[in-house]
């Protein structure tokens, strides 16, 4: 006879509608994987009446969620609520500190307070997992934390947020603005209304921070990190990158050197016949540099209810199997705060456009604030000329820090041939 | 304090060695990512006095394997001596009998004897874990079995034998012959000296047989799998495939439908731009359809010492931690013999290649035989002409059956105007 794992589902949104379909449709399934009958037991929403795309007849309604983690027949709590403060917060603790295994999609909970919730699940010896949290289909942390044990990371950069690949791919082949293809996503329900979240970097912050706490063993800490979006990204841009042989995308890169960990999030240069460039549309992907494994690449559905479900669903059959890891790979309890490093002290090459009057002298005046800066020219070109006599100056540069450069665009940008602010990308190869 | 846990290696080839090294240079890494100490109790290899490229001066050394199997202080055996019988067989299932878990890397054997190697585990209350046998450093097999155990798989496509790819890919990039490119390759050690086994698609089959009892919960079944190598493919038809938008690749395909499931090796043409066809030289890929995640592409080294040492030790990792799934997904007593569909039945569009001499009609008589074995023409077109009138017809049919164009192929061939054997190649999209 088989054993019986009972579970409750807070939040029957998109993904909670798809995590109780799902559980349903394949339950035969899922008993024959995880040797384990998986039983819903109870669900909460605050609206009881609403009606829904899964059929929730046979389980326990609570408009209140706090009801699931005092409820003596749960074994798993899913919080598929969101946010975090609050009531998802609030449950996540209160279902760990009862006993109770926590399953959830809440990258902004475990990007802020995963340390002491992977701390709460270790002292009452039950899982905490978290795999929807990033990059939604692609089972990325248990590649990472189990796949990958063997391994340290290099690097791990990734396109972790759909809804700027969209916007992102869009502008490039259709040759439409950020605003108006920004319109359009919303239209089609791939951005919110308030796409702050997404477009600024934030939401791909949540889910490096996480990332960078599984590769490196450390307290994820979304404090200390880089962030950039794509509001800036034109298609002017696009077209020098392209003609430079580079797609933009937005990337969160982690890296770790001898002296510390950086973390960032910024719009990038990327060779085109890279992996990671041809990633279109809503899709994520992830690319890792490891030392004995070398690069793995892995795309795949970073959004979106069946896909965010089906990583839910892997960490309840985890828990349903008896697999439990460390929530970020080693202990909570020897979790370290990371040595962060400042972006300032980032070494790249970089892609710099400027508009300036086309004047004798210009090149000239430039080319030697960047010599200045002890910056290499890797390319530089003249492109189109406009009335008022505005011409673009693109060019590329050689490895340089982010310190220099920066102190050398302020430079230009105080020179009076200089008719605009200076834009520059970082390249990542 | 650690517990500890104790492993002995059978085989110091390549990644013997790696595996050894990567353990003891990894020590402090693994131990906070397992909780455990992993401590090297023993090894085994034919030659006591070989110069290595690692230290084993701390492990007991025997040069009979099967002692690993009976040593009292052993928790773990890895065998890595290859070969699906003789040695490596006799130490699994030995190790297996006397409660030690195994951690092995030999496809031959996990495709061959897998079911029977699983039971025993499951009756001894044992993990078998073999991620190396399959795309070697790409966590594919847990990626399967636990990252995505929500999903019922559709289809499974990958390039699982790093020989042929590398010998594809520099046939095209370098427009080379086959045997040119083998010898070369032969000379680098990306091929074996016979290199059968590789280009004849045998060691795809091994994967792929893996894959499909993974994916589906059937018994491994290397018998009922159609199986073709590279042999045959010319850079001719290298330049045809390129000019109709395609790339040709050697891929292990495993499908389900309600009918059954039809698990086959042989060259494919795929889409230039799918990421499939970008995988080049030594580097497998694998490309999975779900139902819930959707398509999940993951892309990495498939040989070499580090890769698969990754791989081998990941699985020493989950046994140190106490993660212990089903070798196949589900339990060993109920996986089930599968439903193996003959390729006869497999549905595919063509690419066709036909040597005719250019006489009026010619065209006439082929297209009528497609035409009467129910086949559709996508595109026809005639390539050059030759000293004595020989021309290419080359064209690609919208989908049919294996059967109806094995049978159109074989009139095809009887015609007076056919000068060399009809060449056809399946499109997997």
């Amino acid at each position: 006879m088989k054993k019986t794992i009972n579970i409750a589902i807070a939040g029957l949104g998109t993904v909670g509608s798809s995590t109780v379909n799902i559980l349903q449709q394949q339950a035969t399934l899922l008993a024959a994987r995880t040797g384990t009958s998986i039983k819903i037991v109870a669900v909460s929403a605050r609206d009881a009446t609403k009606k829904r795309d899964c059929d929730i007849s046979a389980c326990r309604f609570e408009t209140d969620a706090h009801k699931l983690a005092e409820a003596k027949d749960v074994d798993i709590v899913v919080e598929l609520m969101g946010g975090s403060e609050g009531a998802a917060r609030t449950l996540v603790e209160a279902a760990l500190k009862n006993g109770k295994h926590v399953v959830t999609a809440n990258k902004a909970l475990i990007a802020t307070h995963g340390t002491a919730l992977a701390r709460l699940a270790e002292e009452n010896n039950v899982s905490l997992c978290f795999e929807a949290a990033v990059a939604g289909g692609i089972p990325i942390l248990k590649l990472l934390r189990e796949g990958l044990a063997a391994n340290q990371t290099r690097r791990a950069m990734g396109i972790l947020n759909g809804t700027c690949n969209y916007i992102l791919t869009h502008m490039w082949e259709e040759k439409r603005s950020f605003d108006d293809v920004l319109a359009e996503a919303q239209k089609l329900g791939y951005a919110e209304a308030d796409p702050t979240f997404d477009v600024d970097g934030i939401d791909t912050a949540h889910k490096l921070a996480i990332l960078t706490a599984i590769a490196y063993g450390t307290t994820p800490d979304i404090s200390r990190l880089h962030i950039e979006g794509i509001r800036n990204i034109t298609l002017l841009d696009m077209e020098f990158a392209h003609e430079l042989g580079y797609a933009i995308k937005l990337l969160g890169i982690t890296r770790k050197t001898e002296h510390g960990i950086l973390q960032r999030v910024h719009p990038c240069m990327v060779p085109k016949q890279t992996s990671i460039a041809r990633v279109s549309g809503v899709f994520n992907a992830v690319d890792l540099d490891t030392d004995a494994a070398g690069e793995v690449f892995i795309e795949g559905r970073g959004a979106g209810g069946d896909p965010t479900a089906s990583a839910v669903i892997a960490d309840i059959c985890d828990v349903a199997r008896g697999l439990t890891s460390y929530p970020f790979g080693v202990a909570a309890s020897s979790l370290t705060p990371p040595n962060m490093l400042p972006m300032a002290s980032l070494e790249s090459a970089y892609y710099i456009r400027l508009g300036v009057i086309d004047k004798p002298g210009v090149l000239a005046d430039i080319t030697a604030i960047f010599r200045d800066h002890g910056i290499s020219m890797q390319s530089f070109l003249q492109h189109g000329k406009q009335a008022g006599g505005k011409v673009y100056m693109v060019g590329t540069t050689h490895t340089t820090t982010e310190d220099s450069m920066q102190q050398a665009l302020l430079k230009i940008a105080a020179q009076p041939s200089i008719v605009e602010q200076p834009f520059s990308l970082r390249i990542e190869e």
